[in-house]
């Protein structure tokens, strides 16, 4: 087999075959087949895409190009959830514990941001003492004891992938529906979970524009989850505006830990509702999406799901206690409110250019071995449609000092557009695919 | 400028602008784009095309990337053919001297071959002492006294190509119109040419299958070099059998010979006729083309081109005699006649196998470093659309014992169909494009 006779095939339309996808996955990762032709070949297959089967052979091929997690230690459903990517998004901290309150076990294998914002891990490291690298005895154990558990990926996972995402990246070939859906789906099936949600964001911010892209790649997502033998769903959700009001690492602890006690509402709240929902009803422990959003709502409401949180904080060696009581969580030492230099409706806020402002602050990483500042970030005090007098704070910088958070004032300025007439904001959960 | 912004301008169907398309031969010929996005480069081009101003511009800094020939030099009028590959195709042996006997400036290039048969240059070299590498110097002096003189390609010349068609090759990207347009036009206009005449060959045994295809080459090919202010024409010709009768290196140089003496004549002489009074009407030499072919028919006639030839061969460190007298040219040991086992019609002979019999009896490299012997190869005996009786002569394999032609034999046969009906052969030059 000749990894240039299966570039032609792929180039002229054909259908490559369980062992041709095989040996050039293998091949590649071994470092046989070089960078050229694998990348040659990802682009004649972002032209000529690929059927269900082939998708489903790349996304197999690379999982077993590294370790598959054994998970059959975990009794009950094991259930997992994957976003596209958005800004301001901490919905793993609300959701996973709200889950977990209801039975379903989260063993969950999560990654550090790279960009705008921290990533899963650097959030949760706002805890002090808290442990990402525990060993995967102990990740089995408190997922059996506490019904949750949050780690580092380790080194071994889909190596196929690390390979090919940093070659697609300087290729032009991320965007392809079979190369995402197989990056993405290879991972979480060699993370092992039976239940799968997948949150597929789109508009301005997202890596897909339109709800129709949303949706095809949600689509191409859950079609191989459960060709693979999974449970699987997906939402489409907006993204033309960070999600919740915080971004950066400890302001998102903190406000996911408000929405866990059931003092915050709105977008964030509703995302976690509907992904459990789909969990719930996937993984068999509810009837109905109405049944699993009472059950949702009541692990809040009795204080269930936050002790979930806590629970985990305190099995990998941060103090549960820091849940109730945050003041030990990383504070900027300033806060910088912004105002509004006129009255007006919120028309735009450009989560990009949020994310930027929360990195620039020293909440992201510029390379991949940066260091982050975790208690730097942005408060947003309004979101999309919300009314603003003029002198009233639009966002609260929270900053290392008054001259860095002078530095992003103008920057964050300009992400913000105000309307004279009232503005109605476009639905924020757009589909559930199921 | 990033080198992968212009992947995904491409991929999104963009037009690269001229500074886009330098900076991207410039850095790939320095090293500086490594080959895995140069690779994926060609296969949006592969899938997207592109338009005339990027094919020149395209062509142009492939062409500025190493050596330009100055062939100012050089008196009146400076003509060069290209051909897009075929078995037995020994028509600048032929075409060379008798445009030059014409008065036409023969100044040219050429290369080796690689696979099936030797180049010009390896069929040059059966002239015993002919010498492909002389100086500068000499090649300008012959040139003006002579009126021809073929040398092999220098080092630099166009070294971006030399990188691009190694990468293509094992890319799957060598059948893109632009790509291949560019790869042969910035040689053709490196080396200086006043007039250039393309031959374009299709057919089953041709790069191009279809003439439609054929035709968009010839086409893209003559564009780029009229937009270049060369003067330029194509030929479509068909490929479905080998040109001429002789497949081999020294074979082919008698077979050269024969037409230039006029004892041949057939599907080689047609082509050099048309090509030849192209290259003279193209170059204001003739009137128009019968004018054209009157000359070309009267300095076969007169013997003043295969004069012409002995005066090449002459100048280059050969005998010239060996033109008038070819028993110093290489004479394989072994003639092997094979015989029709049927009585039928000649309905096909596949090129690409007879050329393949030739290079197993070792008159092609099969790699860049084999050597090759100049005495081996195939004489067909028969044509398409010929008779021929049972036990007759279809072909005399020349080779360097018994065994190695005995050898060949069942490969041969395989090249050979015959038909019971006449057939009729489809025409051989299939459309001239001015």
């Amino acid at each position: 087999m000749r990894m240039t006779d299966l570039i032609a095939k792929k180039r002229d339309g054909g259908e490559l075959s369980t062992e041709e996808i095989s040996f050039m996955i293998q091949g590649y990762t071994r470092g046989e087949i070089p960078d050229y032709q694998m990348s040659a070949m990802c682009m004649a297959i972002l032209f000529r895409g690929m059927c269900d089967r082939e998708i489903l052979d790349l996304t197999m091929s690379m999982m077993h190009s590294g370790d598959v997690m054994d998970l059959s230690a975990i009794e009950g459903i094991k259930a997992d959830k994957h976003s596209t990517g958005g800004v301001g998004d901490k919905t793993s901290l609300v959701l996973c514990p709200m889950v977990a309150a209801c039975g379903v076990k989260i063993a969950k294998m999560s990654g550090r941001g790279l960009g705008h914002t921290g990533g899963t891990l650097d959030k949760l490291e706002s805890f002090p003492g808290f442990n990402i690298s525990i060993s995967d005895e102990r990740f089995v154990e408190n997922v059996n004891r506490c019904g949750i558990s949050i780690i580092g990926q380790t080194a071994d996972i889909v190596p196929a992938d690390k390979l090919l995402y940093a070659l697609r990246d300087v290729t032009g070939t991320v965007p392809s529906i079979p190369l995402i859906v197989s990056s993405i789906m290879s991972k979480k099936l060699a993370s092992g979970a039976d239940v799968i949600v997948l949150d597929v964001k789109c508009g301005s911010g997202a890596f897909m524009k339109t709800e129709d892209e949303a949706e095809e790649l949600a689509r191409g997502l859950t079609r191989v989850g459960r060709l693979a033998g999974r449970k699987c769903a997906a939402v489409i959700t907006d993204m033309d505006q960070p999600l919740g009001n915080a971004v950066g690492n400890a302001l998102e602890v903190k406000e996911a830990i408000a929405v866990l006690k059931g003092e915050e509402k709105g977008d964030l709240l509703d995302l976690c509702m509907s992904i459990g929902s789909l969990i719930l009803t996937e993984g068999g422990l509810a009837e109905s999406l109405e049944d699993a959003e009472k059950m949702l709502t009541e692990a809040v409401r009795s204080g269930a799901a936050l002790k979930k949180l806590a629970e985990m904080v305190e099995a990998q060696d941060g103090c549960g206690n820091d849940v109730y009581d945050t003041s030990r969580l990383p504070q900027a030492p300033v806060q910088y409110a912004m105002k509004s230099e006129r009255a007006g409706y919120i028309s735009r806020i450009d989560a990009e250019g949020v994310g930027l402002v929360s990195m620039h602050l020293g909440g992201g990483r510029i390379t991949k071995d940066s260091g982050i500042d975790l208690s730097v970030g942005v408060l947003l005090n309004k979101k999309l449609g919300d009314y603003v007098e003029a002198g009233e704070t639009l966002a609260i910088i929270h900053a290392a000092s008054e001259e860095s958070a002078k530095q992003q004032e103008e920057s964050l300025r300009a992400c913000f557009n105000l309307s004279d007439s009232p503005v109605q904001r476009p639905a924020f959960i757009k589909a559930v695919l199921r």
